[in-house]
Order: structure tokens, then sequence, then C-alpha cells
């Protein structure tokens, strides 16, 4: 089930996809993908927590909520975020997805843009909208059109994003495919993750809004490359219901979080793997926390702090950085009762240094991806986090002056 | 009075000073430090917000909490942080109070112990304490004894950190003396800001905390270069009462509140202007804000924000990441009305791109230093913050392997 690529994804029932080259980029690569829903499709989006929300994002949100969680097709476009670019960018993103809705002929509001590229540039939305006739014309049901997808949505990624699942009931089978895009918001003006989940289980929008939520503070909020949290992040579920199993049913529900949550833990770490500049993978596992957010809030410390992340470039054992990360975390933690692992090896016990042997732990580090392991000893709950080193190159990439 | 050397500080009142060489420093560079107060000296501090903190920093909050703000002597070391140590530390941090309040005759709540260095590894304290009969006889009421203290504070500083100022009323003067030292959490390991203010101003513990509180926030809270809290950051002001003129006095408290903020200020630009591996550093100005707290809040939202960081380091205009940093803050900003200017060149008008000339704006950004202002729009707070870029050269240096 995981890293899928197109070859051995499980197509859901429901939905066909397109892509092609509108000319936003450059490159002259693929930019714009059309995905197509089958009547009926509900839906649940999360969107960034940024204030600073790109036109799409905007214009989204009012439309699920007109809709009340009715999707009847998507159109992406890379090379350009639509953000910051005021009325006419609001103006822009709702003429996409009208005229998309005129071709398709379903309603205007069930038709969601979406962007990922520039920020602060006028969207060229007459190249976008010249593009449609021909992605809907090309629509398909088929690996391949799932393929070109994938890498229209594509921005400095270096490789296409899928996972996919199948979940088995005794009234039948429900498919489950995930398409991302992200590499951190690495490269200069460019940003923003992008994942499309589209599912061919029958639920209402409501069923799916929770199950989004239960799944995403421990896949897509878990993974950090540089705490910058973009414009347009947008995490949305489809279902079309085409598979006749319904959430309801006996059994499906959790089976289908599982999915869902492998789906996205996989696509997660897609995009950490995915991360330029960066040369080492860091699975934070935070345990004994007093819950679950608790976790996630000292893990997102540790991994948002420079001198951990420089230290990690480094494959420096330097714990000590680790501890003050964590007291610096808003929580009444007691660094007396703090154990740290890197590798299976305890470099800190009860907040104090443990004889440890420093060469193995730097060769633990030397690693392009390994653990490091806090026991808080606060509580039962525990959750793991992908992060990044901050290294020379990443500061390379990023200090790149593009205007 | 900015920026002093010690052959121009203002000496106050009350206050002796020695240094030297405990051997705690591998180079075999002086690394411990004493400044002895005059009976009656009252003291008010602020510790380190860090959850997790240096054995010092525990003891002089006790010891301030038992003594209701009343101090005799500082005993500091740099070297070594003693912190992550464990009860170890803390006897370690009460032996040497101890110990120089027997040499002084004075009591043992009233001398503060103070460190700054690595964490993690066990104050060599024989060392220390071998060392303090030296200093205390040594201990002296001149620019060099000053100037000795300041150097033997530093750890990663390149140069002591000093500034004084005077302030002058009907019944006298009242002298005020600054030294800190801190270049970033920059170095492997080793950390911390420490400051101390000496005057011969008379004032009541109490006063002498709002004092410092109403000035800490606009100044050594307005600075960052990595956004790390150090475990043994210190701000600690001392009134000898020697001047013989109090804060009650009329017209002193805002003259007095003017100078401590003017000390306060050029220390922090001290700090900043020390940064290792930094190129650029950069003024935030943050004008229309709803409230100071806000003004610093958005500040640090931008000043902690890696891609705007490295964009600066890349003498990149790329006011994008500027806006969604302060989107990312948690505040209900509205991106509509933010402006935003690099030098004295608008960028970007109420949240767009604004045609500006993008090659006189990289043309500031490559100076060494320069200012950013920010509009919000929302208020009339405005506060100015001082940070700097992120470049290869910080990577590179806490990116050493140093265990």
């Amino acid at each position: 089930m995981k890293h899928s690529d197109s070859h051995t994804i499980q197509l859901p029932l429901g939905f066909r996809f397109s892509a092609g080259v509108a000319g936003i980029k450059a490159s002259g690569r693929a930019d714009v993908a059309l995905a197509e829903a089958s009547p009926g499709t509900t839906a649940a989006a999360a969107f960034t927590k940024n204030r600073v929300v790109a036109a799409p994002v905007t214009v989204g949100r009012e439309f699920l909520a007109q809709t009340r969680g009715q999707v009847r097709a998507l159109v992406v476009n890379s090379g350009n975020a639509n953000c910051a670019t005021g009325p006419a960018g609001l103006r822009n993103a709702r003429r996409v997805s009208s005229q998309a809705a005129r071709l398709l002929k379903v309603r205007t509001e069930a038709v969601l843009p979406s962007s990922t590229g520039i920020i602060g540039v006028p969207l060229p939305v007459e190249k976008l909208l010249r593009k449609l006739p021909a992605l809907v014309a090309a629509r398909a049901s088929t690996r391949r059109a799932v393929a070109q997808f994938a890498e229209a949505i594509m921005t400095t990624d270096t490789k296409p994003k899928l996972a996919s699942a199948c979940v088995r009931s005794p009234s039948g089978r429900v498919n489950l495919l995930g398409i991302a895009k992200g590499s951190g918001m690495i490269h200069p003006q460019l940003a923003t993750m992008l994942v499309f989940l589209f599912s061919d289980l029958a639920a209402r929008p409501r069923q799916l809004r929770r199950l989004l939520r239960s799944v995403v503070d421990q896949t897509f909020h878990s993974i950090s490359v540089d705490g910058d949290t973009s414009t347009n992040d947008t995490v949305l579920l489809l279902a079309s219901g085409r598979s006749g199993i319904r959430l309801d049913n006996p059994g499906v529900e959790p089976q289908f979080t599982r999915a869902l949550r492998e789906v996205c833990w996989s696509l997660s770490e897609q995009i950490i793997g995915d991360a330029e500049g960066v040369h080492h993978r860091v699975r934070l596992r935070i345990e004994q926390a007093r819950s679950g957010k608790e976790a996630i809030e000292i893990a997102q410390a540790i991994a948002h702090s420079l001198l951990v992340k420089t230290a990690w470039a480094g494959a420096d054992p330097n714990w000590g950085r680790i501890l003050a990360a964590i007291g610096a975390a808003k929580r009444s933690i007691d660094s007396r009762r703090i154990d740290i692992l890197i590798g299976n090896q305890l470099v800190c016990h009860r907040g104090m240094h443990h004889g440890f042997d420093s060469r193995r732990a730097h060769a633990e580090m030397r690693k392009p991806s390994y653990e490091i392991r806090v026991k808080l000893g606060r509580g039962r709950a525990t959750t793991v986090f992908l992060t990044t080193d901050l290294s020379v190159d990443y500061v390379r990439l990023n200090a790149q002056y593009s205007t």
C-alpha cells in the first residue's frame, strides 16, 4: 500500500482525471489538472491555518459552505499561487470554476479551484481558461490520467506523490487514492502542500469532516521541514459513493480510518522524503506525553529549533539543545523526568548526561534517516513526527535571489 | 551614552568588580567574575522563560525570594552553564554562593551565582572555589576592573558589551552601568544572554521589578538571532542607593526609566551586532499594531521564519514570505491592510504587489544593516525589533560536530 507509483494504485470508482500545459510555468511543463467527480460526491477539507490565504482557499471555503460539502470537480494549477492578488485574484479563481462548471454542466460552486506556485503575481487566468476544454475532453478514469494529474500539480517536487489503499468488507471493497505535492516551503516564493484524497466510499460530508480531522493531526500536521505555513495548504477528501459501501456499514469505519491514515502517512513521508536541500530525515518519537496534542507541540518545538536542526546537519549528538527546545515549549515540563535516545542509545537520562558512546551516536546521525526518541515521563500519549535537518544547502536554495 | 567602552563608562557608586582565570575554559582565558555590592543594595531580575533552567537560575530565584530582593554579590562563570546537571548542579551553585559569602562576610542568599557555557557537563566547582579568595582580594571600583568583569563573562562573544548612562536631577546624579554577554545561542552547546545592570539609585525591590518589566519587552525581548531561548538567560538590575537619590524624588523616575531603556537598547544592539555567522542585521519596525504586545508577536513571527531569514541572506526582496509569516502568527490579521517597505521603498501595498524597483530593493538589502517596515493598519502601537539573516555561515558554525 505504501509509496505507490501510478502502476500499482487502486483507482476509486467515480472519478476522471486529466492534465495539460497551460503555459503558466516558464519551464513549459504540465501546470494544470482536472479531476471530475460523479454526481453525489461528498467532500471535506482542511485548509491552511495561515491568516493570509490565497484566493482559491477563500473561494473553496465559500463554495463548500454553499454546497454543504458537495463537489463535482477540482481545477488545480501549479506555477502561480494566486495569493496576495487582491480582488482580481478572487475574480480569477471564480472565473476558473465557472468556466469549468459550464463545460462539465455542473454548478459553479461544485468546482473547487486550487493553486500553488509564486505569490504576489497575478494569475494568468486566460491561459488557464483556454486550456479547460481540452482538459474536459481528455478526462479519463485511467492510471495514466492519474499519473498526469500528479505530475501537473508539482512545483519544486522532484517526483509525483501517490498512495492508495483498498478496504475489504463483507459487502465489497472501497478504494482510496491520495495525490499530493509539496517539498517544504522551500523554493523562493513557491509554497504549499496540496493533498487530494479520492474515495468511492459513501459518506455524508459531516462524517468525512470527522474522519479527516481525526487523521490530519497525526499525519500532515506531524511533518515539518521549516515550520513555515503556506498560504495555500489544502487537504481535500472526496467520496463518490460509487463502491456502494457506506461508512455506516458494519466494520467499515475503523478499516477506512486506518486506510486513510496509512495513505496520509505515506504521502507525508513522501513529502519529507522529497524536501530539497535536506540531508537527514529525523523521525521524532515523543513518548509519555499527557496528551496527543502535547506530544505534537513538543515535537514541533524540537523540529522548529534552529539550533537542534543545525546540530542534526552536523550529526552532532547534542541532546542539550533538544532539552532546551522542549523547555522553550510552553508546558510545565519537568526536565528531570526526560530521557532522550538517539537510535537505540540512551544519551540523556532524567535530564542529565548519560554516559554514552558518542562515536556510535555520531555514526547513527550520519545516516540519511534515523530516529530520536524523547520520553517525557508525564503520561501515556505517543506521537511520531517527521522532520529534517537544516543544512547549508537548504539555506543556499532559499537564499537565491529570485526577483 | 551608547556603545560605551570601558574608558568612557560612568562608574556607579557602591560596587566593586574583579575577574580571573579559574581554568574552566580550555582556552585559558578569564572565566570567572565577581561583583560586590554595598550593604542595602536592592535587586530585581528577569530570568529565562525556558522550562528547562540551569541550576544557578533555580538558586538565584530562591535566593531573591528569601532575601526579598537584597543582593550583596554576584559570582559569574563562563565556560560551563551548570545546566542539565541534576542535584549536583544545584549543590555546586550553592557552594559557590556560600564560599563567596563567607569570604565577603555576607549571608549566602545575598550572593547570586550565574553561569554560561556548555550544557550537560558537571561544573568544575573546585576550580571556581579555589579562585574566589583572589577575586575577593582584587575587587575594585575601577574602569579596569569593570572591563575585566565584562571580558570574563564572554563565551563566543568577540567583544565585551558595555553601556552606561547618567541621570542628572536637582539633588545630584545617578549612574547606571550595564554589562552583557551573548551572541545568539550560536555556538555548539554554548548559550545564553547575561545582562547585569548596576546603579547607585535608591529604590525598593518592587520598584526595580516594575522598572525592569517595563523596559525588558522593548529591548531584550525585541532581539532575536535564532529564536532559541537559552536555559540560563538572566537580566539583573541592582541599585546600591549610594547616590543618595531616590526613585521617588521628583522627576527621577521618568529620567531613570529612559536611561535604563537606552542602556538596555544599546546592549541589545551590541548583542545583535556580535551575532556570529550573520551577514545582515535587520531592524524590523512594526507599525499600526493594536498593542505593543501584538507588534512584538508579529515581529517575532517574521524574525523566526526560516523562509524570511534565508531570503534576507540572499538580499531577496521577497515580501510574500513576510506576508505569509505575518499570517502564520495567531492574530486576526487582514492582509488587505498590510503595507511593507524595504528601506524607504514601498514593495507591498494593501497586501498586494506594489510596482517597485527591485534592483534598488536588492541593493538596500545587500547593506550590512537596513530597515524593513510593516504597517498593519490595525491600530497605533509601534515596536522596533532587531534580528538577523540566516546565512550559510550560521549553519556551518552551528553544525560543527562538537562532542
